[in-house]
């Protein structure tokens, strides 16, 4: 067994349903870590082609004496539909798991998505535990209970909130990460400092050549500090009735963008940070944010090296798209605006015209 | 408007969940029951081929200034499949339904179990109202939130907890009910007098002649006692951590019967109706109910009508099945026994052998 890791630990605080987040380098390694946080015997590891070759035989060797089944499902938002979900249903049914059986995610958001989907509606729910392997997982998709797939009507319109039992992050994975990955979850990261934190966008300001370096501190301090503000908001709003909403900054534009190109080409952390742009620029043109604080946004996305527009996207499909997100509220779309760096808001209360315009402004 | 109906009304105690029950002849008809329990503009009416000829305008009626789309399914248990509650969702999804939309199952356990299904998974849930036309629905399966598919390898083995908004039960649509499926609701009514109540058990005993004569006051008592009955265990315990189970007399021989059938030839209240004389005949088995305790149990069922064996299934293929029952912990079968008429209990303390024995007696 390695030696123990550094590990902090945070906690989603849900009464009966309230689970640690670990963020360590080499947790994945570490047995100890594993056997505590990894109830049941009969495992199900839900991986995919790309990280089942790096990772899986070392969470094997975590976990002797269980029994582990693998599902290795191919790689992509493209693949994240009810029919895969299925196929893990046919699995855990074809190995007779019961209700007492876990599920793990290992891997990034499409794979933690699924996999918590499929613990949410198997026997009506089984417990499932999240190691995410991506910086954007790290940060975001692996905490909260959002799971689900895709429908080519919309982005995660099928899906259940259904909380994992433990986050398991190990930092060492991101090691692996190709850099367009690291920038695609450095979107969600920035989407925190906006939305709740200006001290820590000013951070990340300063520390975006670090990040990108894959500094291991400073990629440690974004993990924990996105982690720290996803769970108090996750823990004061778990069903998305007021202020989780703020979370979907930049997604409902984030979106759009991914259903009008069919889940391909885009990355979703990509698709976000375009989105955290026409944001920002639909918050100036509904007087709420200055053009000034608009260029900060700007330039700390384009430093991440990420898209601030999406040309490959015609404004009408992408309006059109809006109109199918979840955050439709009586024929309206609800949007996030800000206020301010570390302030964010949302509304329904904007004028059409400014939207056609902001859309058309940033699409082809 | 047709006039107003006597209304009884019974509350599931859920917390913010809670819901009523209302429980009267003509409900389907009354335009002001109807306005006050379905929330929502935009609804999705999923019945099947049988009921819909018969009620589906009455509903829509009852209903002016909102906007309903039918979806009308095959009817039967063979087709509670996944790929039935995918094509709600692709019809939600079609007609732009946001996550105020509401569900509304109108018809039997089959269709109530795929609407909740879908109203658990679409945009991560939306409301749901039960609208059950046969008895078994209105005595147990509308009630409770328990909601999903079975699977080739077993009765509902892919599902959630999703409690329905309101549940209507229009009495006067048993007039319509095949004496079949009239019978395999009473299946239920007699497990809720078993497991709970002897002195409903006894005036079932007295008034079984009443109720296959559809005596609209004795179906009205039959009715309410049994959803009294769920609805103080569902408050008490709704994810079935403990109590819930003892709804699940006759069930787990049931799921089997059902499984080994193809979901096929047995109705699921026949089955539980077979399920509950081999649950009595293991509990002699086992020393905790009598022998004239017994003749009690299969002498209601027979006057129900109701099957007390399964001779068109193979006991080892009963056993197999079993097996993938949900109640299944740590590979061992959770049973739900008897210590009396009105007195059940769930135990995994009991001889194989007479588990074997009980199951051979009654299948082929």
């Amino acid at each position: 067994m390695a030696p123990a890791a550094v590990v902090e630990t945070l906690t989603v605080e849900l009464d009966e349903r309230s689970y640690p987040i670990l963020i360590g380098g080499g947790l994945l390694q570490d047995g100890a870590v594993l056997g505590r946080n990894v109830p049941g015997r009969d495992l199900l590891v839900v991986t995919n082609t790309t990280v089942a070759p790096l990772y899986s035989r070392a969470l094997a060797q975590g976990l002797p004496d269980r029994r582990i089944v693998e599902a290795v499902l191919p790689d992509g938002e493209s693949h994240k539909t009810l029919a895969t979900v299925s196929r893990l249903l046919d699995v855990l049914v074809a190995n007779r798991f019961g209700r007492d059986a876990t599920i793990i995610a290992l891997g990034g958001g499409v794979v933690g998505d699924m996999a918590g989907f499929a613990g949410a509606c198997y026997q009506r729910g089984v417990a499932y535990v999240q190691i995410p392997t991506t910086l954007l997982a790290q940060v975001d998709s692996s905490v909260g209970g959002k799971t689900g797939v895709n429908h080519p009507g919309g982005k995660n319109l099928i899906g259940a909130f259904h909380q994992p039992v433990a986050v398991i992050a190990d930092t060492a994975t991101l090691a692996t990460l190709p850099d367009r990955e690291l920038r695609a979850g450095l979107a969600e990261v920035v989407k925190y400092g906006l939305i709740r934190d200006a001290a820590f966008f000013a951070w990340l300001e300063e520390n975006m050549d670090r990040l990108l370096a894959r500094e291991p501190s400073a990629l440690a301090k974004a993990i924990r500090r996105s982690c720290e503000i996803k769970a108090e908001i996750v823990g004061r709003d778990e069903r998305e009735h007021g202020e989780r909403a703020l979370l979907n900054l930049g997604h409902t534009f984030g979106h759009a963008i991914e259903s009008a190109t069919g889940y391909a080409g885009w990355l979703h952390g990509e698709a976000v940070g375009a989105g955290i742009a026409m944001a920002a620029a639909m918050s100036r043109a509904c007087g709420t944010l200055q053009p000034e604080q608009v260029a900060r946004v700007r330039a700390l996305l384009e430093r991440a090296g990420l898209p601030t527009a999406a040309s490959d996207v015609r404004a009408a499909a992408a309006l059109e798209h809006m109109r199918m997100d979840k955050k439709v509220k009586a024929g309206r779309i609800r949007l996030v605006l800000l206020r301010g760096i570390g302030d964010a808001f949302v509304t329904g209360d904007y004028a059409d015209d400014a939207l056609r315009t902001t859309v058309a402004a940033h699409c082809a």
